[in-house]
C-alpha cells in the first residue's frame, strides 16, 4: 500500500471511529496527519475522555483499518469514489468550517462543526468543480404545494444560469429543488447523511439515480452507514459551507432547514429565506429566521438569489482548478471547438464551426479526433461535451494519480 | 367672533388655500399664528413663488374666510367638529411630522410633510384619546382573500387588546382592518383624503357610518373636498405619524401602503410588514419594502405587532390627558366603581362591587347616581360606561370651551 493509500484509508477509518465534524480529530489530523492520528487514537491516546470512550466503543466492534478497507471495496463495487483534501477535486471552501462557531450551543452536535476528513462521491463531475458556483436550496419535508412550486422554480432557474443546486435529497423542498435543476438539464448535488449504497429516503431512490447520472451524490459517511438522526445536523454544515449561499423555502418552527441557514450565516455565507403566507405552519420557521437574523435576506425568486451570491462571488478569489489537462495537448482549432461547445447539451456542426471560427471541414475533422479521444460525443443533434469524468480520468492517467 | 373662533377659522381657510402639509404655511403659523399668516398670504406676501401662485389661484375662486365659515356651518349640519391644536383632544404626536424628511424626494408631495393645521372629526371619542394607543393597518385595495383574512384578524386582535385600529377606509385591506376592529367591539379610526360629507369610496358608505357610530371618521380636508389623487399621499403621513406603528398587509409594487410605511419609518414609528406568498402580485411591494428597509420588521400576527408597538410604548412618555374632568368631583366609592367598569361592554353589579371593593348596596346607590350624571348606562346585563362624548361635553361645559 502506497503512503497516499495509507493516508486515504486512515481518513476513512477516522470518520468511522468518530462522527464527521469532531473538532479534536480534525485538529490532530491537521497537526500530525491522518495516519499518525489514527495510530494515536487506536493506542488510546485521545486528547479528551469523550473521544476516548467513543473510539474505544467503536474499536470494540471491529478493526478500524479493516472496516475502512471494506468500505473502499464496497464503494468501488458501487461506482463511488473517495475524495480527500489530497485530491484535485476536493472542494476547498469547506475548510472555512474550521472557523465555524455557532452561538448558544447546547447540544454537542452543534459544537462539532469541523471540516470533513473525506467525501464519498457518486457521479462523474469533479466534486470541487460542481460545488464551485453552487447554491443550496433546502426546506421542509412536509412542504406545501406552494413551497414545492417555489423550490422547483428556484432549482430550475439557478440550473438554467449554470449554478449548481445543492440540497439534502429529502422529501418535499429538497426533492423539488433537485428536480427543478434536473428539468433544466442542470447540475445538482445531493449531500446525504448516510452511505451512498443506501440513500435515504428510499422513496427518492429513482431521484437519487437520476442525480447520480448527471450530477453527484455525496456523503461523509462510508457505504453501509445508517441515516441516524444527529447525522442530518452534521451533514447540514457541509451544505452550508460547501455552497455560496443557502435558500430556505418553507420551514416549520425549529426545522433542520433553518439549522443549515444558521450554519451558513456563521460561515459567512448568505442565508436567504423565501417568505410565505403567515397562515401556513410551513412558513413559521422561515419567518422566525428572518425576524431573528438581521443578516438573513428575504428573497422572492432567482433574481434575488443571484444578486446575493453574485455579490459574494465578486469578493471571492476564483477557486483553484486542477492543473494539467489532456486538453492542453490539443491544437488551436480543436481547443476552439471544445470551448465553443455548450457546457450542457449538443450543438450542430455549422453553428459550432462559426462559433469556433473554424471552417466546417476542419471542424468535422477535429471533432472526429476529439470523439476518438473521448472528449466529445456525437449525437443526433450534433456534438456535445463528453461527461467530465473522462477528462479527469485522462488527466489522472497522465499524472499517475489513481482514480478511485 | 371671539379670538379663538378667528384662529379656528383661519386654520380652515389656510388648509383650503394650500394643501395640508405645506411646509411654508406650517412654519408661518408656528411663528405668527394662523390669523396673521392668513392675512399675510391673502395680501400676496407668500415667502415663495409656488405658494404665491397657489394662494392666488385659490383666492380667485372665492373668499377664503367665507369659504371657511361655510365649511364650518356644513360640518355642523353633518355632526362633524373641527379639532385644532388649541383643543384638548388634539393628537400631540402629529407634531413629529415637523421633523419628517423623506429621502430621495422627487415629487413635491413627498417633501410637503408638515403637521396638519386642523382635523375634521365625526364620532364621539376625543381624537387624541382614540389615537393614543393606536396602530395603523394598511394595504392593497385589490387585496386577495389571504390579505383580507390577515387584515381582519389583525384588526380584531388589536381591538380586542384595546388598541385603536387606524386605516384609510379604502376597499380591500383597509376595510378588512376596520371591520375586524368593529367586530371585536373595538375602536377604529378612518383617516380620509376628502370631505367627511362625501367619504370615499362610496361603496364603503355603510362601513363609514358604522365607524362614525363607535369610532371616528377623520380628515384634514373640509366638507365638500374631493378625493384628489395626491391627497391620499398627503393623508398617509397622518396615518403614519398619528399611530405608534404601521402594519402593511399586502402591497403591490409601488403601492400607497408602502408610502405610509415609509413615512412611519422616517417619523421614528415602527414599520411592520406581513409577508405573503412570493407568487402573489399583491405581496410584491410588501417584500420589496422588507428588502429595502433594514428597520422594517416582518410580523406574522398580533403578537408580533404588540411586541413592536409595546416596546415603543415603553419608551414614550405617556401622552398628556385633558385636565379637569367631571369625574374629579365624585366621591371615592363612585370613582372606584367607574374605574372598575370595563372600557367596553357591561358588567353585573355583583362583579363590579367586588372589583371596586364596595359593598353591593353602596354600589347600587352610586351607580344610580352615576346614571343620573350620564356617566354610566344601565343595560340588561349590568352597567356600562356611557359613550365618552358625554364626558367631554360635561368637562367642556364646566370649562366654558365651546363644543363644535
Amino acid at each position: 500500500m502506497s503512503a497516499e493509500e495509507e493516508r486515504r484509508l486512515a481518513r476513512v477509518a477516522l470518520t468511522w471511529l468518530a462522527e464527521p465534524g469532531t473538532r479534536a480529530v480534525y485538529h490532530l489530523v491537521e497537526r500530525h496527519g491522518p495516519v499518525a492520528t489514527l495510530d494515536l487514537l487506536l493506542d488510546g491516546g485521545s486528547p479528551d475522555g469523550w473521544l476516548h470512550t467513543t473510539v474505544a466503543a467503536r474499536s470494540a466492534a471491529g478493526d478500524a483499518r479493516a472496516v475502512a478497507a471494506e468500505a473502499l471495496a464496497r464503494a468501488d463495487r458501487l461506482g463511488a469514489r473517495l475524495v480527500t483534501p489530497d485530491d484535485e477535486e476536493w472542494p476547498a471552501q469547506v475548510a472555512s468550517l474550521a472557523a465555524l462557531r455557532l452561538p448558544d450551543v447546547s447540544r454537542r452536535v452543534d459544537g462539532e462543526t469541523a471540516p470533513p476528513l473525506c467525501f464519498w462521491v457518486r457521479g462523474s463531475w469533479p466534486l470541487g468543480e460542481a460545488l464551485d458556483r453552487s447554491v443550496a436550496v433546502v426546506g421542509a419535508r412536509a412542504a406545501t404545494g406552494y413551497g414545492q412550486h417555489v423550490a422547483t422554480e428556484l432549482g430550475y432557474g439557478l440550473a438554467e444560469r449554470d449554478w449548481t443546486v445543492v440540497s439534502g435529497g429529502a422529501f418535499g423542498i429538497d426533492a423539488a429543488a433537485h428536480r427543478g435543476a434536473l428539468t433544466a438539464g442542470g447540475l445538482t448535488v445531493a449531500v446525504l447523511a448516510c452511505g451512498l449504497d443506501r440513500p435515504y429516503p428510499m422513496g427518492n431512490a429513482a431521484l437519487f439515480d437520476r442525480i447520480a447520472e448527471t450530477g453527484l451524490l455525496v456523503s461523509e459517511w462510508p457505504p453501509g452507514a445508517e441515516p441516524l438522526r444527529p447525522r442530518f445536523l452534521i451533514r447540514n454544515r457541509v451544505i452550508a459551507a460547501g455552497t455560496r449561499g443557502t435558500v430556505v423555502v418553507e420551514a416549520s418552527a425549529r426545522s433542520g432547514a433553518t439549522q443549515t441557514a444558521r450554519r451558513a450565516i456563521h460561515s459567512n455565507r448568505v442565508a436567504m429565506v423565501v417568505p410565505g403566507p403567515v397562515t401556513s405552519a410551513m412558513s413559521v420557521g422561515a419567518h422566525e429566521f428572518l425576524r431573528e437574523h438581521a443578516k438573513a435576506r428575504l428573497v422572492t425568486g432567482v433574481a434575488h438569489v443571484l444578486e446575493e451570491v453574485g455579490r459574494i462571488g465578486a469578493d471571492l478569489a476564483p477557486l483553484a482548478r486542477g492543473p494539467q489537462r489532456a486538453t492542453d495537448a490539443l491544437d488551436d482549432d480543436a481547443q476552439s471547438l471544445l470551448e465553443a461547445l455548450p457546457r450542457r447539451g449538443a450543438m450542430g456542426v455549422d453553428r459550432l464551426s462559426s462559433r469556433a471560427g473554424v471552417d466546417v471541414r476542419t471542424a468535422l475533422r477535429k471533432l472526429s479526433l476529439l470523439e476518438e479521444l473521448s472528449m466529445v460525443v456525437r449525437r443526433d443533434d450534433g456534438y456535445a461535451l463528453a461527461p467530465p469524468a473522462k477528462h479527469t480520468r485522462a488527466a489522472a492517467e497522465t499524472s499517475g494519480r489513481p482514480v478511485t
